[in-house]
């Protein structure tokens, strides 16, 4: 839990508000706006937010090592901690370059999906994290409909002789591979519940898929959520200064 | 399977070779010299190879639409198809973005985890590119030994109240989907031949981990592997044109 010190900020800022940085296809050769765009959001909302999120929706268009920096750097200088939505899913070797690359931008935790297994899966993402003291947050529910498909799908415990969802297999894992934290969908308050039942205080769970999606907030801060990822509803709003300061009021 | 037409090519070239272009972590500072290194392996080999495959070893230091966006380039002018290995496993919405900025890039066609499920999952991703007429290939079994926590576990099939591989799940909705490939790890010649059964020559099976992870080349090709991906034991090759000339005569 120390490679990855969120807790500190969102307590000193009284907000559990994660910002998803996330925006539409911006065309081909829109970078420079896409970068503005993104900036100005970030100016507006850092005093609201204890992490930013990012995703592909800005590491495709600007790069890396390129763009994204820049934004990593200004993150940073809010003194806001920045996590890489990448759902690593890759071989160990793989899953050790990424996660080589993207804490070398700056990321302080990359998000993970424990389906890939241990050995030669994310074995080497942790040792990884390990070493340059980072974090590794872990999928359990995602938030959209069809996460009934594998998340919520029914598997079969070899060591225990019994049938068990997916997402208690994972939330298992996380604590055993001892995981910063737990993504799970505000969509689904209830896995919410079951999941903390098994991870209690020791690992924060990370609830997405409010606004948009229509998870509500203060149902998965109740049902043991400890921070709520919010994206398009504040990055798309006509006013995102007065979208997160309004939200981060009502939840405090 | 008209989206993404590498059968022709593997024909004509009578090659079932596709070319991971993988390359350890390469620092911070060395973009250039790992841009010249792909281009180089590149020129050394297309001519023994079918398709070539792209992953985060050069997404991430190089940018989509910086480096890789010159690579592709190259691919294309040597008459190559070119697959992103981005393993898309995210929620629909975001899904659909991360298919429209590789695809604009030049990509061919994407590697997808069916684990996300289809609605509000892996559809909006199959409408991109349908729209763009490019290709989608599903993981169905990884090529390392973790694989066997996930793709390998058993599942509860809720429509037929049986108990299934996971993996033959997978491959089940790669027929229901449409996909345009499957990958199957050619370390598991025996689930090669299992999905086989099932996807018989609708849909060909891409197998990785040839070579350095210990897949045999040719039990893949007779359990029903249409293509092998091969990777370090070509890029890390202290010549890269022989190792590939050679693999290539061996299976013709």
């Amino acid at each position: 839990m120390v490679r990855f010190n969120i807790e500190e900020i969102a307590k000193k800022k009284e907000t559990r508000i994660v910002l998803a940085l996330d925006f539409p296809f911006f065309g081909l050769n829109n970078q420079e706006k896409l970068l503005a765009k993104a900036q100005y959001v970030l100016k507006e909302v850092h005093p609201y937010i204890s992490a930013v999120k990012i995703n592909h929706h800005l590491v495709l268009p600007l790069g890396t090592f390129q763009g994204v920096k820049k934004l990593i750097e200004l993150i940073h200088e809010k003194d806001v901690p920045v996590i890489m939505d990448c759902k690593a899913n890759d071989i160990g070797a793989t899953n050790k370059v990424i996660a080589e690359y993207y804490y070398s931008a700056g990321f302080d935790a990359i998000i993970a999906n424990p389906f890939v297994g241990w050995i030669e899966g994310l074995k080497p993402l942790f040792e990884v994290a390990e070493r340059m003291q980072r974090g590794v947050i872990l999928l359990a529910y995602m938030s959209h409909k069809g996460a009934e498909e594998g998340y919520g799908q029914l598997v079969y415990d070899k060591n225990k002789e019994e049938k068990i969802p997916q997402y208690i297999s994972f939330a298992r894992k996380a604590l055993k591979w001892g995981a910063d934290g737990v993504v799970v969908g505000a969509t689904v308050p209830k896995r919410i519940t079951e999941i903390y039942k098994i991870l209690g205080d020791k690992i924060p769970i990370y609830a997405p898929g409010i606004g948009v999606q229509g998870g509500k907030a203060k149902a998965a801060l109740n049902a043991g959520a400890s921070y709520l990822i919010v994206g398009r509803s504040i990055t798309l709003a006509d006013n995102p200064k007065k979208t997160a300061k309004l939200l981060q009021e009502t939840l405090k």
